[in-house]
């Protein structure tokens, strides 16, 4: 029954969704006692631009690497 | 002034949402006493990569059929 | 799978919230297409002090009837 | 440690996005008595498509004026 | 039509939420140009043991002063 | 920077939470790379009577063991 959203900038691999959306989902079912048949979980990828910390966006604040 | 909030798949037709917030409306409008013109709905379309389900992304757990 | 999310004030009888998502479950699986059985709906009851429309606070805009 | 969440209409401009964050926090930390350094906003654009209001999909209720 | 979603650890004034929204909506609206009677804000008031940061719950990590 | 919302039903003990919350920021900062201090966890505890599932109540389709 639980829903697990996840919101997190732009960039994660679908290796680290798969990973991520497994272990959450384990978990919950170990300490909450519930079936993993019944857990959602929504990822949110949202990017920097729209997102903010301390009153600045994200893109700006923290600037991706050069490639 | 309520707030509706449709978290789906990616994937529904134009036809499907304008049918889905016409019939949504007028039932919360009717069964809760509020003004239709105050409802506001919102639809979030996810795509299957970013919702899991019992611990694996949609994507791997429903593919898509083949074209 | 669809997940919708229903906020409004507080107030609102069993019996409506019961209707509202037993037609909400069948309208949704009838439009997309879905299992009645994989929908899940939860209301969030808000406090009118804590909506605003226009700037102001919900329960001094609206307030209630004298009981 | 507040979180703001703001949907709306996508079209904002960057310039728009930097002052609203910048506005809200700054005034979020007066009036609430918190640090700047704490607040998150994320923004949520939506399609128009995906937002109704009084039960219609706003590009149709509110098209967009020809460029 | 913008909607904004506050949330925050319970224990604001009434007159602290009531400065809050009146104040946001009248940047949101001088910001994005839009009208103030069309934005909504819904204050989601959590209680610090329902909110972790850092992987600790706030009650623990942020102890409320003795009274 | 990452926030993550868990919604279920009411009920979990203090203790399940904090494993939870625990539990959730380490694996969220191992796998995506992200720092535990900047990992937000907000819980939402639902009324079984606010949440539905296939078109019923949750406290009416799966009502409490007697005391």
């Amino acid at each position: 029954m639980p829903i697990v959203r996840v919101e997190m900038w732009e960039g994660r691999t679908l290796e680290q969704k798969r990973e991520l959306v497994e272990v959450f989902t384990r978990e919950m079912s170990r300490i909450c006692g519930c079936t993993e048949a019944g857990i959602h979980i929504v990822i949110d990828e949202v990017k920097k631009e729209n997102w903010a910390m301390g009153g600045q966006l994200c893109h700006e604040k923290f600037p991706d690497p050069p490639a």
